[in-house]
């Protein structure tokens, strides 16, 4: 299943033109190899169990990753039943794969320990003082930010294990019912769940591509043109891409016509509440699981 | 410099009963080898050199990370001029090792691509649709996202190539001016920075202990009882950390006395506005920065 470091990164640009890499060990070739998997060996096959010392490693990654003085502001949940899958997998628009990998981990930003914590502790006057920070908007980017970094980690620890992972921001579509589903407390908020199986070897998905190095590579300074919202050469290099991405698509026999190219959707998403899911309301729901973000 | 992954899993949770992994390779090493490294060797020293090479691979691996709906909404800005790198240490209250360190990495959420390609396509009506959905905290969230990943993917090859990494929070200090610095544009914020240099072999950190992962692992729900905001075995679990923590420190020679303790740390986190050096003011920068979180 391994591919050589070289063959990924022609997978992953698909230009003429890559990069020169430093190093083209198995952990870059992990980095590099990822795919979003959402066909997995169904359970019962030989082989397709995550088991509990797969999830202790991908947890000893996670928490291995650097987080904002030691807050380590997130916590996991383990979801292996059936029909609690199932229901995640409804609410989440996502229903075939979720219901398909024999696990699903849901990543929470959880401020709740630092506030049972502070609860805990009477200050001089003998009450607890009280949780000013919390309702900022750095309290909670902290914890978002600790979260995907550990969420990461997982996954890089995943897929270097020969596990298949498939991100879902869809748990952020009807948040209040995944909070009741998960029994969160307040001061935790599900940020993005992760499928994670063995990818099922005959349908493994191509990799897809990404924008030129030149476009998200700054030097120095951003470089925009004053009257410009980004530079030239980006909109040089994202109508390139936009072609590569067109191109992808037809190869893979996923052909979305002009509304369905990499620019078109990128600009619905910007501009059409439709493309939301829900998430329209991601405010007011993180404002009353105690994320004022103020 | 190579440790073995019982070693590394003894200094993460340094308790006796460590958790059984299922893998120990080298790529498992790496990601439970981190360090965050603030001692680099100095410019023109043999080997102290971060490379093109370095950089195209950590940006290659970042790009590999998981993107939402391919929206890829952050940019990476390469500082090596000591003058701004010196003004960027300044700025973020980490002066000597952002000085020292021969590259920081700044790690932008960028939607500016996104309203440029928005901005260049006029609707059936002539002009181009508004921007609604940049106003909203999911635009904002998915962008903090993508570009949290990115920045541990590149973290991870960093560190697997013999590299040290250091994140840098404050860059969150003083927004407006590290704006103005790396000439920002609208639509885009400095998120986080990331010294990254040759470690210098004579001043490794000690590798900071974690909670045990039974304090941020649930298994189905998150398992609270109705009263209580966590779980009681988490407010054990915190306490044995906190002594962790404090033996740590003593054994490192970094005795903080009893308000420098992990559990007080927290606590202050929480409700003293003097720990956020100025983060209180993130939302209006933010808002003024053209992530309205609405």
């Amino acid at each position: 299943m391994t591919e050589s470091v070289p063959d990924l990164l022609a997978q992953r640009y698909r230009t003429a033109q890559l990069p020169a890499l430093a190093a083209a060990d198995a952990t870059i070739a992990t980095l590099l190899g990822h795919r979003s998997v959402r066909r997995f060996l169904h359970h019962g096959e030989p082989g397709s169990e995550v088991t509990e010392a797969h999830v202790a490693t991908m947890v000893a990654a996670a928490q291995s990753a650097s987080t904002s003085s030691d807050v380590q502001a997130w916590s996991v949940i383990e979801v292996r039943d059936p029909e609690r899958r199932a229901l995640l997998g409804d609410l989440s628009d996502n229903a075939v794969h979720v219901r398909q990998a024999p696990l699903t981990l849901v990543w929470v930003a959880d401020l709740a320990r630092q506030h049972a914590l502070l609860a805990r502790e009477p200050d001089a006057a003998g009450s607890p003082a009280p949780p000013v920070n919390g309702r900022l908007l750095e309290a909670g980017l902290v914890s978002f930010l600790d979260t995907a970094l550990a969420a990461q980690n997982a996954a890089v620890a995943a897929e270097s294990m020969g596990l298949g992972i498939c991100y879902l921001g869809g748990v952020r579509n009807e948040p209040e019912q995944v909070a009741e589903l998960l029994g969160l407390p307040a001061h935790t908020f599900a940020l993005f769940g992760m499928c994670v199986g063995v990818p099922d070897p005959d349908r493994l998905p191509r990799r897809r591509p990404r924008l030129p190095q030149s476009v998200v590579r700054h030097a120095e300074t951003y470089g925009a043109p004053p009257s410009e919202p980004v530079r030239l050469s980006d909109l040089e290099g994202m109508a390139a891409y936009d072609d590569t991405v067109a191109a992808f698509d037809l190869e893979r026999g996923a052909d979305r016509g002009p509304g369905g190219r990499w620019a078109a959707r990128m600009r619905r998403r910007l501009a059409d509440v439709a493309a939301l899911h829900g998430r329209e309301r991601l405010r007011a729901v993180m404002r009353e699981r105690g994320f004022p973000l103020e």
